[in-house]
């Protein structure tokens, strides 16, 4: 596919007017071809404009219409090709199989959601049937069904410019609630963003769609994003990025006239706590597998495992001394950007700095561009526990904080002066530290959205019971997901019927109950 | 019941140190003893702390333990008996019988969320399997539930001494939810919450819980309601009010280190929409109806009908023929309190003095203190389009403006203009009018929670299907509603479980499934 440097705003290539974006290769630091310029505010409002008018014909297509449209997309992303591998892989500097095991997790997900549009479960239908002669008062017939909440902002997110962007888990789950999405594509990939943008766009076009269904924009610094949110026909945002750009979206967000909801997932350290009877049985292999998931992608998830908590022993001892023994012959990683390595270099820095932390290890270093040159980092929990948002704060790679605690009870105290986390884990042994579990799974429920027993956290399973979230800051909202089915949610809100006649109610909660879904019924 | 003039923070009485709280007999103007002193900051913080404690055991409490408890709050509140009524009755002027009807609908509430907590569907869980022999990767044990999100913050209403305030829907759907809930009385009925509130700690003695299960405090300004909504502890608020009042505690909670959910319900004037073919069926009858519930309560309701729109015809000069002369012979009706009756005369006199708008009838006058004079007024659909905001303010009592369309299209112009609301209603003939119907109720789901046809907006029933609830500014979060099963989602997030060992998942998740609910399990 030949790539124009346009936006793609409804139906037409459009040429933004403001500052210019070339993505990078990080791998060589050179720029690649063609340029995308930024949005004005008068594009954004001709998308947003477009995505009001399509939303009234696209939030009634029936369940079957709209989940083949989210095949169709699906379709139109693997008729790319390689082409898409590799532009995505020169935009990222991650390898094509990576790459490609992203696209499977692309498309997997779009035709999951068209499962999950088809079973209708999400629209949680409920009849409660008039009552005519019930005393004091009859009842009237009323029905509920869950309508979407209108037009959708999403921002692409840098890590994973398929799965996380323009056709990634917000754009499917909203698309699946029946709301228009606008995607403001991620600077770091704006070739990548352009090719999956035209295969969203074909699904419009092929499934007869008002092409208002889907635009892309692009823009640098925050004026197209700010627009974009603050403008009225936008009904809810997704965001996966920054704590400083998700509490800068927030903020607009609930200045508005009218306040609509943020899903921003914006930052986690996602601790791994060792319990002492696991590192018992195997501390070698478990510091082998915390490795391999710090390392992974160079340490550029949601989820890397950032942190790790252990009691003084000659057991966490042993770990550490596997961990080091991994982490000193790692190689270096390209990471995604140059802006994202220097952060990554600042944040590392400022904890080598500080007195209360001693470095453990360093990965191989490299001459090359823009490389991760992993790092594990130790403290105790003492020091831990007087600058928990300071000594907690993520470092965007692979680095890793080891926190040594003198009792196993200081690992609950370490849970409670945690932040919102997405994600924590537990390695423990069968019957071993069972009140000490116990305690700490009940402070983490508080704490994250996602606990692990004897795994790492990297890896977020597309599934119904996966919850890709967690209480703020890992979140500006914990009372949804943004991977998994449970996503949809989020896009939706209900809307009562009163003794509407038949003829006038929606598809889902007439009599003969067309779409065939589940519905709560009572007499 | 001997009054104390207390705070009931857990377990103990405690009388506040801040100004002075008497509730005055509207019907009267005489005080009521005795006095009841607004709370500390301190003793916020106090009844803050308990609930966190509580938080730990209330949640994990079976769903028979929690159902019980919801069943034993509402016989407490039966055992209160006639003093109950007589408490309530004087404090707002509301008539005996209507307190015994909200009594009940109390009552009724509490024993409907102690079903859904038995019945265990609102926990959503889901089981994924693990399947190891999955190819490329094997796949983990998956499973989530929902969990209460902490303790709850809840504000009374001054409209429902019992529905909507210190054991009222949200008190009920958050204890339901197991959250500890922290309910701030209203200043006009502060007799009715003390009874109310040792209603709900004979409960919580009643079934052996924590003390910090529920507090009750008082405080008039906000200094005491900002304390609350700012306390670390509290994870989530519950507001029936004045937009005024919902929008400063959205404010408070979005500017919290940790922002919180706020479920505000502010304000709403219930758009009437009366079909040609209706007005030509019978104008007189649906006039009457529309009067009876626009004077039920003195119009004290959210859902009263402050607005209906008509084609400038015959048919509509009929209906406000009935109307007037439904209005003119009105007697008076006491209002809630002094401030509420002054608030009614302000701004039905700002509308009064609109060169836009005519009034067309007024009830009966009366020299009794605090009596809602009802009133009927006029504007033409140009009008109220060229100032939707200014003529489309909620006037809280027996107000309603006509509004004379020129067209049939004008109704949808005024849908298009009309703020978000709780509830809109048709008057609909049967196979008449179908276009404009069907185009109406598509733009009244995008402004409204609840659509309703030949009703009449009054009279929220308690259930399944009900949404009491809509978009910006009738309520904070057009996600959710107030008033039916439905309400306990407010106060829940999800969390995942990952390969952790049966014997550490929370019962609603292990494998033998002793809480016998439904689930979705995946193999």
């Amino acid at each position: 596919m030949k790539l124009t440097g346009s936006m793609l705003i409804g139906a037409n290539d459009i040429v933004g007017m403001t500052k210019e974006i070339k993505a990078i290769n990080p791998a060589t630091g050179e720029f690649l071809e063609p340029a995308y310029l930024g949005g004005t505010k008068a594009q954004v409002e001709q998308a947003c404009e477009l995505a009001r008018t399509a939303f009234h014909s696209y939030r009634e297509t029936s369940l079957e219409q709209r989940a083949s449209f989210l095949e169709q997309i699906a379709e139109q992303i693997m008729a790319l090709g390689d082409d898409l591998i590799t532009r995505a892989s020169l935009e990222s500097g991650l390898p094509k199989g990576r790459i490609e095991g992203e696209r499977g997790r692309t498309v997997g997900q779009l035709r999951l959601f068209a499962s999950v549009v088809r079973a209708g479960r999400w629209i949680d239908a409920r009849i409660d049937h008039a009552q005519p002669d019930r005393k004091p008062m009859p009842r009237s017939d009323i029905r509920l069904r869950y309508i979407p909440l209108g037009p959708v902002a999403v921002f692409g997110a840098s890590n994973f410019p398929l799965a996380f962007s323009v056709a990634g888990g917000d754009t499917a789950s909203a698309l699946a609630a029946g709301a228009p999405v606008i995607v403001k594509g991620h600077s770091a990939h704006p070739g990548t963003s352009e090719m999956v943008g035209r295969a969203v766009r074909a699904a419009v076009v092929e499934c007869g769609l008002h092409e208002g269904v889907f635009s892309l924009i692009f823009g640098t610094g925050r004026d197209v994003g700010q627009a974009l949110v603050s403008h009225p026909s936008i009904k809810a945002v997704g965001f996966t990025g920054s704590r400083a750009g998700g509490l800068a979206l927030m903020k607009t967000a609930a200045a508005r006239p009218e306040p609509i909801p943020v899903y921003a997932e914006m930052s986690s350290i996602n601790p791994v706590f060792l319990m002492p009877g696991a590192l018992k049985a195997d501390a070698e292999k478990i510091a082998q597998g915390f490795v391999a998931s710090l390392l992974m992608g160079a340490g550029q998830f949601c989820t890397n495992p950032g942190l790790a908590i252990g009691v003084d022993s000659p057991e966490l001892d042993a770990f550490i001394k596997a961990a080091e023994a991994a982490v000193v012959v790692s190689p270096t990683a390209t990471m995604l950007t140059p802006g994202i390595h220097k952060a990554y270099e600042t944040g590392l820095n400022q904890l080598v700095l500080n007195p209360d932390i001693t470095v453990l290890a360093r990965g191989k270093d490299s001459d090359a561009p823009n490389q991760c040159q992993s790092a594990l980092l130790c403290t105790s929990a003492e020091a831990f526990l007087k600058d928990s948002h300071g000594l907690g704060v993520e470092v965007f790679g692979s680095s890793s904080l080891i926190i040594k605690c003198t009792t196993a009870q200081q690992m609950l105290a370490i849970t409670e002066a945690l932040e919102g986390q997405l994600t924590a884990t537990l390695q423990m042994a069968p019957d071993q530290d069972e009140d000490l579990v116990l305690s700490l799974i009940a402070a983490l429920e508080l704490k994250v959205g996602r606990i692990l027993a004897n795994g790492y956290p990297t890896g977020v399973e597309v599934c119904d019971a996966m919850v890709h979230g967690g209480p703020f800051p890992a979140t500006s909202d914990s009372r949804s997901t943004s991977v998994g089915t449970a996503a949809i949610y989020r896009f939706l809100r209900p809307v009562s019927y009163q003794d509407i006649p038949d003829v006038f109610l929606p598809a889902a909660l007439q009599n003969a109950n067309p779409f065939a879904i589940p519905r709560l019924e009572n007499a």
